[in-house]
């Protein structure tokens, strides 16, 4: 929950060698706040666009910009995977393969099954370096430029440890975490890709599907003219990449079929009871979403600060 | 879409005596607003509740409060509608009846369809005094106590006036909503129903179905704990009033009907793709919604401070 002491993280430092690999707004976002927090003096990332490497080192984000991931892994302590959904799965086991027995593997991606999996196939020796995890935190903006030290802070982290993920890899993934601000929980990979499926990809399939509907309406010049704020709150994750929402529609396919499921069944109770005029059974569920949204969520909100993620980000 | 000058108002206000018909969020902004803007030197109010009046009168919201209804319409030059959606059904006909022909009566109520049809079957005389209108405004606060002079500043107001629907009652209604500082647009009550259909009671409905579905669900806690940003957002109005969001649910059944239909048509058509792992088929769908909300909703949010309507307010 709270962060470490700056000497505690002054102690953490002597080892920590940080390789980001993916410099985006996550893993820049990272860097920034590890060097901020005094939990690291050594920092280097590898990214396939020169670019973003050249930006990154320009900024002073990361010390040093890596010829290749063998150089990246062999030069650090830990190994912060942050690139896009898709590329994860293929640099995975690179690493994992790479990495000798003292190094830690983490990763930020939205979907824990498919990672998990891979990994799983790979000898134990390889996997136990992997501490598959998620930060519940984004930002509308992309791009190491959008890089912010404290992103991560008060926010929440899921850490889904392998059943033979060795101790000492997740304490380093836990401190580097707890470095950045952020709370970590932990949780099995099979629960938190449901959670997930319902909170974050359930509500953004919702979002698109209504504004596609609406977009191919006939009166969509007036559908759009006159929403009002409500609706733009409801549709602002419409803004969202689609490339990364393609990627964890399919990746997390089977928690997500079954939160559209789930959902499909409760609108369709919904409907009958607006076709039947059975107002008591519209009441009862209104209200019953109501008192769970201010008992739970509201409660939350005034303590956390967590922010939504559009175009990056974590979903 | 501007306001008009003081002096126009001065001239209006010589001859606008309000009648306030239902002392909420609504009919006391309206009131507080036509004082402010100088359109009117005379409101009187009647409320079922006597709580209500007495703090209108109180806080200077309105002048006097009426004793009847019959008292009311005999005082003013127009009447706004502004009591819940159910009880306008009974309170129209009533007003109608009492107004003699030189009153305007106009109305609040977010659905347009039941209060047309229910003038229609009275005598063309009295429905011609009838201007069914709707502010694209409210709040989340509700109570004459939360009334604010501006609410409808820069807001969108759709009059749907009948076939017979007298010119000069239209004129009063329009002059009462342009010393508001809204932005008068004209449509068929069958159109604004659609399109609000489309663009506030749907997406009410999936807020609620959604919030419902996963309270219900066995990993509830979690499932809140972990929300992020986007669902907080997407489920703001899963807050509003259960009682207000049923009556309109049931009062525009068909028209909400076909926008649950259509929309349910589309997230079949984006479940099958994500089954079916057609990543093309998602992609374009996602760039569809992202192109049409960012294109055509973030032009209008630029120009444009409508808000989101929760607990009161229009629908």
């Amino acid at each position: 929950m709270s962060t470490r002491s700056d000497a505690e993280n002054q102690t953490a430092s002597a080892a920590a060698r940080i390789g980001i690999v993916g410099l985006g707004l996550i893993g820049g976002s990272v860097a920034r706040g590890l060097r901020e927090s005094g939990f690291t003096r050594h920092i280097v990332a590898w990214d396939h666009s020169p670019n973003a490497l050249l930006q990154g080192v320009k900024q002073g984000v990361v010390d040093k910009a890596a010829d290749s991931l063998e150089a990246l892994v062999g030069d650090v302590s830990i190994v912060v995977l942050a690139a896009p959904g898709g590329a994860c799965e293929a640099l995975l086991p690179k690493l994992l393969k790479l990495a000798d027995g003292d190094v830690c593997v983490t990763d930020v991606a939205s979907v824990k099954g498919s990672l998990v999996r891979i990994a799983e196939q790979l000898p134990a020796s390889l996997s136990a370096r992997f501490v598959p995890g998620h930060p519940i935190a984004g930002s509308e903006r992309s791009g190491v430029g959008a890089a912010r030290g404290d992103l991560f802070r008060d926010h929440r982290v899921i850490l889904t440890p392998l059943q033979n993920t060795h101790p000492r890899a997740l304490r380093q993934a836990e401190e580097l975490w707890q470095a950045l601000g952020a709370r970590v929980a932990h949780m099995s990979w099979q629960e938190h890709d449901a959670v997930l499926a319902a909170t974050s990809h359930l509500p953004h399939m919702l979002a698109y599907a209504l504004v596609a509907a609406l977009a191919r309406s006939s009166t969509r010049d007036d559908i759009f003219r006159y929403a009002a704020g409500g609706f733009r709150d409801f549709t602002r994750i419409a803004s969202s990449s689609p490339i990364m929402w393609r990627d964890i529609a399919l990746t997390n396919r089977e928690p997500l079929l079954e939160s559209i499921d789930t959902f499909t069944a409760q609108l369709n109770e919904l409907r009958a009871a607006v076709q039947a005029g059975e107002g008591h059974v519209l009441q009862d569920m209104f209200v019953c979403a109501k008192a769970a949204r201010d008992e739970l969520l509201d409660g939350v909100e005034t303590a956390d600060n967590d922010q939504t993620t559009n175009n990056k980000g974590s979903g």
